[in-house]
């Protein structure tokens, strides 16, 4: 099978396309036939060497979800069968023809979707619906405040909280790419041009002074204490990225006499069980939602996994608006 | 009624006994004739004009918990009767002869207990159960660090952890005072008599590498960052006080990637229904290993309220090993 391997540590241009061995699947798992995946800002770290492969994991070859078919199932494999249309994120090694996951890691395509949609899905959904959902107790009637929300992660946490009645206010970097916050039912948008961004009058005066109720930070850095001075008593900051910046000053008296909560999170380095807790937990409350159309990927563009390196080139430049795929 | 009154801001010296027309309780309302009170920062604070009592409050009378006996019971009062040995957290005016609390936020005292043992527990135990079991999940089988152990709350979480089958690491800037935290079940304690203080090493030894699983931080300042090194992938840091500082840089790639959660808490400014759930839990879990005596009061010296003024500059002195009780 075809690969795209990091021949050394760099840039987009490190990788190569490479042959290797298919692998077998082991007790509970499938192969599958990989047809589309996507690209994530992980993958970037990982080729410049940053951001290692965690165990059992291809250490030299990125991508971090697919979409495909069942090829092969291996012993006391239930959930699916060969031809089943799948989806899901991995570790890493997901930019290949061919890839094991756990069965209950694998999530079955929405009826109807294509590949390039359903790669679209995984990293993007799992992540807004893991922090907003799952760990932030996000429930209707609130105000989430979403950092970077034309990201593939941001316009998938905008679409999550429109499906649930969430009200949202977004920041972006680029007011050609906040135009499209509309389409995701952002309610207000927020230009953050200059450092350190202000934003925090804004989600006050959409919330009748009383503040965000919940914020999903994709950007860190000094978004982090304009951020804690935008949240409502008791809000949570859920911290999922750091483009902005991995450290800063926190005003601990806020913190404590809001009653702030601050989470950070991550879902690739999580052990097996709450890997497949997340995807059954996806199953059963995030997969009805694209069944009904309230939630859909957000797609940049497709190429071809023979124009690898000018997507990654693109994400670099954040022109990218939602995911961009790459199919076989 | 005799009440202590803030004169005007300033230290200890400012308080003066004064006399006060009696409280009349309300619907669902006890009058409670104080025995005995305790003393806490936050009076302090207070007194220097830097805390304001909340609304419904005297807001020149410090004092924020209670034990006595009921004096008087308002219209549709059912769970107490005049005669009735309560204690309690109040938002302020606990320095009283009298004062007047719902019933749902007064606690019987456990049986055989005396008023001085009563009134050191409210505070000190409700902030620990708060915010150990309730807000910070605390599990048999963890390590939890405490800063400022040998506190009125850091004792009473002590004595509450080695209740609950959790091991503790505690720290303190006297050794004199540190010696006594082996009577409460501390496995270990840690001298920072210097800042930054340090602290992860040891932590880290006692839970060979793993790191504690909960922190309770009455410090703040550059305890945190260093607190953020001492927690376990998934620890928990609960912000319950900021005496070293209210301010610090918090590196938020430890926080992402070992998934850590950050929760500042306060007890005086919450909504009275939440005051009143508090009350409730607590007398359901806490109070019956008062009965059993797993838990007991951490008293460093009780004194009649006419000596309050010494009281207060012990405790500005950082000379006092759990709480400092006052009686009329």
């Amino acid at each position: 099978m075809k690969v795209q391997r990091i021949t050394e540590p760099g840039g987009p241009e490190v990788l190569a396309l490479e042959e290797r061995p298919e692998p077998v699947p082991g007790p509970g798992e499938v192969l599958v036939r990989v047809r589309a995946s996507a690209l994530n800002r992980a993958d970037l770290l990982q080729i410049r060497g940053f951001y290692p492969a965690p165990p059992d994991v291809p250490p030299d070859v990125p991508g971090l979800e697919y979409a495909g078919e069942v090829a092969a199932v291996g012993p006391r494999t239930r959930r699916f069968k060969v031809g089943d249309r799948v989806m899901g994120l991995v570790g890493g090694g997901a930019w290949s023809e061919y890839v094991i996951t756990h069965e209950r890691e694998a999530l079955p395509m929405p009826e109807g979707m294509d590949f390039a949609d359903a790669a679209a899905l995984p990293e993007a959904y799992l992540t807004a619906y893991d922090a907003l959902v799952l760990q932030g107790e996000m429930k209707p009637g609130e105000t989430v405040l979403i950092h970077a929300v034309a990201s593939g992660v941001g316009s998938a946490a905008a679409l999550l909280c429109k499906a649930s009645g969430v009200c949202v206010v977004g920041t972006g970097r680029s007011a050609a790419k906040l135009k499209r916050a509309s389409e995701w039912g952002v309610a207000r948008t927020v230009l953050c041009a200059s450092s350190p961004p202000s934003f925090a009058d804004v989600v006050r005066a959409e919330t009748r002074g009383r503040g965000a109720d919940l914020c999903l930070d994709l950007v860190g850095g000094d978004y982090v204490p304009e951020t804690l001075s935008a949240l409502a008593p008791r809000g949570r900051l859920m911290l999922v990225g750091m483009v902005a910046g991995t450290s800063t000053e926190v005003n601990l008296g806020m913190v404590l006499t809001k009653r702030l909560r601050v989470t950070g999170t991550v879902l690739r380095s999580r052990p097996v069980e709450e890997k497949m807790a997340l995807s059954q937990s996806a199953e059963r409350h995030l997969l009805p939602l694209f069944r009904s159309g309230a939630l859909k990927p957000v797609v940049d563009a497709v190429m071809p996994m023979s124009e690898l390196r000018q997507g990654l080139e693109r994400m670099e430049r954040n022109d990218s608006v939602g995911k961009l795929v790459v199919r076989w």
